[in-house]
């Protein structure tokens, strides 16, 4: 067993053991050559900003279910990270937005779940009205002295960015 | 058959089958759950400029081996994005560099094997002696009125943006 998610081929169900290729030690199948490589988990989050203050959303899924985080979401592949906040933005707050710039991408995975590298856009608000949905069961704009209980590290450190 | 890799569970080696899970029809296992989540693959390029003209290496292997590319590679799950930049630029090009800036996200894969999301840093060089190794088999300083036949869509668009 190589740990207890990588353990047979995806292609044809072999059992897979460790092989030196392309610069790493992976899990790659004796039987049909296919070679794991362990992708990172990407997500993009949203900083969209109106009167000076800053859209939040309150989690309402595990982990950190009830703490609040900007919209956000993972990026499967094939997905324009750009795209992939639009989407975010809309299942999650009910608004229409676009990306204005690129802030940061950041790395670090907070939990086992969570995404290794996270792109951050500037995004402009463009129409819709403010509504908590999908994974998000309360949602407002703050003031950045004023902010409510914080999921992650990362979205304190995007917030440190901002000007007051 | 869902595709032609994605067939057997990572995990406990049965047979997947389609099922609607976080907001997309994904691979699962019947037997223990598990879900199949296509991750993107992540590469990231330098930027890496002396006297006004711009570093670039030569491909060593297929695809598009022959023709010219920024220093680049793939982020490992697990790894910082700026790490994988300075180890490759060391790997390609023999030089130690830091990065110094962020400077786009590229999505869109160019062909079967390639990166879905291109992280672009600038880096400056520290040291080191130019020397093509590992992934590439030729290197150089090229001006951008003078640039040698490049592999990607993506490094034409990079440098485009530059300064001439």
């Amino acid at each position: 067993m190589l740990n207890d998610e990588v353990n047979f081929c995806l292609r044809c169900g072999s059992p897979l053991s460790l092989k030196r290729s392309f610069g790493a030690v992976r899990p790659s199948c004796p039987a049909c050559g296919w070679v794991y490589f362990a992708d990172p988990k990407v997500a993009v989050a949203a900083i969209a900003e109106r009167d000076h203050q800053v859209l939040l959303v309150r989690r309402a899924n595990d982990p950190f279910r009830g703490l609040w985080t900007l919209p956000a979401g993972f990026v499967d592949a094939g997905e324009d990270p750009r795209a992939t906040i639009v989407r975010e933005c809309r299942e999650e707050t009910g608004l229409e937005v676009s990306v204005s710039e690129l802030v940061d991408v950041i790395a670090g995975q907070e939990h086992p779940r969570g995404a290794h590298i996270l792109i951050v856009y500037r995004v402009d608000i463009l129409s819709g009205e403010l509504r908590a949905a999908d994974d998000a069961d309360e949602i407002g704009f703050f003031d950045l002295q004023d902010l409510p209980p914080l999921a992650f590290k990362s979205t304190r450190q995007i917030l440190g960015l901002l000007d007051p």
